[in-house]
């Protein structure tokens, strides 16, 4: 197997051997309902097989991007299937560290996609409205439409992993000071929980993807910003005041994903050192959620059957212009 | 200049050459404000400069695919500053008859664009929550915040368009009698009107296509969906149905387009018997539209460029993990 690539996978993407390939990679990448998770003991490279990192930088590139334009072209073809199906919706939820490539991702999984079929939205500071809702209220109002794809970049679960770095934060959400008898964040953990379940009983496939990117790799994103001139909005002076709260974001996002990752609504850690793979990995998982849902062109129902003919009928008769 | 052609503008899509055939192919499309539109008088198939349709049909496919690629190679860069910059947003509005190529041109002219900046919005029958609303209640609430483009596949105008050939919906709208002493329809244009003003001063910047089919291409385009059962779905019995008021929606869409093609938001009529040739118009259009903006790539007032310096010594200094 060590001598399989991104770019022999691109070339049959859907074949018998990809499908085997991305299933494994699958499983390595994947958090099981109830295991306990460490972030450290996940690579930020991907040192699995196939050994995609043994790759140089331009080599892997160059191979990352044409697994890339295959996956997304294949994207492509199942957001059709997706829409014309009318039954079940994709929620993509993205996490991670500033600068672990949230905002590239999205754009290189799913440029290519119709943009019809697909709305991204970006969670930021919640609004003195929002804030006076419970926390899933404004998440509830952004969910996809059946038949479209939705991707939140970053989510509900800043509500678990932001705010419990920064507890000082709850203070503007007027919460009753014993919300129902567990702690906070498993009551919490326990309402998103049951929010997906829910979600997924209504036709709403979930796949959450944490970035998990070397706290290194961080500062060299953050330093390549601050050199380049076209990047410095990209840049804000208090993301590196968040870097120093590392430790306890890497804390709350374990507690986090161990207590939410479900049959229902599966966690995967994605090494996000190296881009091309990173998103590679995530267009892969992408395209394997949405097979599951085994999608199928749909077929008119016997009454539709006898319009569509009288419709034909109509059209073949009328007079020419 | 008879021998240019959509390939040869591919090639140097920015090129002055290619500005200035853009140019002169976006003033033959425009709806002057106050101009008297005749669709009639339009055609459906190109026929001005560059004779693009002179080309044979396989021909034109390649050149306007070619085209195409360059041209949201190009419109996803400009997409890339418009978010950067955060000043201006970008609203396109999409009509036409059915089967006119509203879906097919917004996949072909923005697929490829950064899904996190373009929000697509299809407009169908009103729900009883909207109906209690006015009519430019729900248009307000899909409408794209700054930096990004908002498509509307069908908007307000079906308000002055199909609203207007059926007036018997207007029933299910419990409208006041005299809504404001002018007839309805010109109080619906002047209230149109003044709203899109209001947008373009808040730096939404309006561009609206009416895609101009032809009787006799809906009819093949309709037979060829009835033909292919992949494409059943996309039909509906009372697509026919609404044929038979062609004339209705073509004197709506006249008075309409007539009416509200202003300076700040102004109408094209894209001939559409040709979808390639179509999607190429579109996509130069746009170029045109978000260059007019005049965005630059931010720069950082001093209190921040002192802040990213001091940033900066934080992170060279930190300790090496």
């Amino acid at each position: 197997m060590a001598d399989v690539t991104l770019l022999d996978l691109s070339r049959d993407i859907d074949g018998p051997e990809a499908r085997r390939i991305r299933d494994r990679i699958r499983k390595g990448l994947v958090v099981k309902a109830g295991e306990k998770l460490s972030l450290q003991k996940r690579d930020t490279v991907w040192k699995g097989e196939p050994p995609f990192d043994e790759l140089s930088a331009q080599e892997l590139k160059a191979a990352a991007s044409d697994f890339l334009v295959s996956g997304v072209k294949k994207l492509a073809e199942r957001q059709e299937l997706l829409w014309a199906s009318d039954t079940y919706s994709l929620l993509i939820v993205v996490q991670g560290m500033d600068a672990s490539g949230k905002d590239s991702t999205i754009k290189h999984a799913l440029s290519g996609v119709n943009p019809q079929g697909v709305h991204v939205t970006s969670f930021k500071q919640p609004s003195a409205e929002e804030l006076d809702h419970d926390f899933l209220w404004r998440i509830s109002k952004a969910l996809p439409e059946r038949g479209r794809i939705g991707v939140f970049n970053r989510s509900h679960y800043e509500e678990v992993v932001a705010v419990r770095v920064h507890p000082e934060w709850l203070d503007r959400q007027h919460l009753p000071s014993e919300p129902s008898g567990a702690p906070l964040w498993e009551s919490r953990f326990r309402d998103i929980n049951a929010f997906e379940r829910h979600l997924h009983d209504s036709g709403t496939r979930i796949v959450k993807f944490f970035l998990h990117v070397s706290k290194a790799e961080q500062k060299r994103r953050f330093l390549k910003r601050l050199d380049e001139p076209e990047k410095h909005w990209k840049f804000k002076a208090a993301d590196v005041r968040e870097r120093t709260f590392w430790d306890d974001y890497r804390k709350a996002y374990e507690d986090a994903i161990s207590a939410t990752s479900t049959e229902w609504a599966p966690w995967y850690v994605i090494p996000a050192d190296r881009k091309p793979v990173m998103q590679a990995m995530v267009v892969g998982v992408l395209l394997d959620t949405i097979d599951e849902m085994d999608l199928r062109w749909p077929h008119p129902a016997k009454g539709e059957r006898v319009a569509l003919e009288a419709a034909r009928r109509e059209l073949t008769a009328e007079p020419e212009d």
